[in-house]
């Protein structure tokens, strides 16, 4: 008999050529998958489904995968200890993991969970720096450094004006079969205590490098080349801009997955699948 | 002719055998009078005076220096450019210096500055992380991370009993014709949002692995292995107690460096010269 776990983690993305396993790189869902295989001591790897396929390079502070893994190697995960299975799953993965890999929670899944197409929306952060002075050496990983000062407040005007169910297929990359439609719940800027600035981004769904190519939209109104209502525009035009410069991936980190309470899970992950095939 | 300068900097300590300058070792003295050398095309490395010397792995974000430099190389910083010899000479800084170091700022030192001297207190910070779950991989060279749950409370109540003018000898290494005589300003420790607990340190000077002593002392009042009172009865042992265990370096950054007003400078470096002599 199998089980379905939910593993919250976190990683730092620099060292990993992305989430999703490849032969001959190294990857968190290969290195999870082996680190699950090795503690439940399973005889084939195993199989990961993940709330948000990042790409090399993207970190995750709040990502969500599930896993169906065999019940009895999971009750036998505390061994003579007095932990819960589930205790003894945190301990035992990060026994093994690395330390770019944090798991931060291993919980049994309820009915009809399904990391990927039960997620209401994922919410990401994108960090700038433009002030030298402010630059902290100890985050330059996940940081991305400018060389001109950023209006803030025109930054944040304009990436409102993207808020809304729209075809984002203007900042994304198009694949076959897959919708470039969604809605972004929230798109703000602000510029912290640190004077760092950071984008909060929030949709149903991300198509991909769309957080990264509504970022490399919304700078360029930073630097006074374009008008706060530029990115709205080029929303508009509804195909790729190559004025739109996907920004570099290590600004970029999944901080939050949001389901939806329990009786829900199973609608909600059979409604997304209608509606997309290859989401984010 | 010299004038003197003052550079503000922050560094990641991960890749660095410690500030002070030792041959074959890669020390952030180093690396900075290298760039500074390179910069302004001295025919010898400059020489550095700073505020903080910093051990193996310890991380700076308010590290400051001086030097003293050929005015006319230092004026020539700028070239064709309309910059400041100061912006010029943080944007070259910046071009030859690694990535793990920092250059915020570079301003001409008022009359009587001293990096090291003048300096009225010096602020650190401590991380330590308790909860598997609150851990952030991106900021795991800077966090120490602890098995057990900790009691901050108490651990807040007991530092704050460490505050004030001592003989700190319990908490240095001891070194020939250094006073241990500190006074200790600030000891307080609080649980940041991230859920990550943060020791705030100052004191006028600290004498060398002080605040990693101080911490700790601390530490084992959270994990409920001595009372609050304990860290200030090892402090009125004066001797250096075994079972006040020097906390991890990476966990440690210095924050802030503070002086006092231009006019006040010069009084402040004569005294802090007569009290001490081997001071951090």
């Amino acid at each position: 008999m199998t089980l379905r776990i939910r593993i919250d983690l976190g990683y730092d993305g620099t060292g990993f050529s992305g989430w999703a396993a490849q032969p001959g790189l190294r990857t968190v869902e290969g290195v999870l998958s082996e680190a699950l295989s090795t503690v439940l001591r399973a005889p084939e790897p195993v199989r990961l489904t993940v709330a948000g396929r990042t790409d090399a390079g993207v970190h995750a502070r709040g990502q969500v995968v599930h896993a169906d893994v065999d019940d009895s190697a999971f009750a036998r995960l505390p061994g003579r200890s007095d932990r819960s299975p589930e205790a003894a799953a945190v301990a035992r993965l990060s026994g093994v993991l690395p330390a770019d890999v944090v798991v931060r929670r291993v919980t049994l899944a309820p009915p009809g969970f399904d990391a990927r197409f039960s997620a209401l929306r994922r919410r990401y952060r994108y960090r700038v720096c433009d002030d030298p002075g402010a630059a902290d050496p100890l985050r330059r990983h996940e940081t991305v450094l400018v060389r001109d000062r950023l209006d803030i407040a025109a930054m944040d005007e304009s990436a409102r004006g993207l808020v809304g169910l729209h075809d984002f297929a203007a900042f994304c990359k198009r694949r076959e079969g897959a919708t470039t439609v969604r809605t972004l719940l929230e798109y703000a800027w602000r510029r912290g205590d640190d004077g760092v600035l950071e984008a909060t981004v929030v949709a149903d769904a991300f198509c991909h490098s769309m957080v990264r190519a509504l970022v490399g939209a919304v700078v360029p109104v930073g630097e006074g080349r374009h008008p706060a209502g530029w990115p709205a525009e080029v929303l508009a035009g509804r195909t790729r801009d190559p004025r739109v410069k996907v920004m570099p991936a290590h600004g970029l980190s999944l901080e939050e997955v949001v389901y939806p309470p329990e009786g829900e899970l199973a609608a909600r992950a059979e409604q997304a699948r209608a509606t997309r095939t290859l989401d984010r």
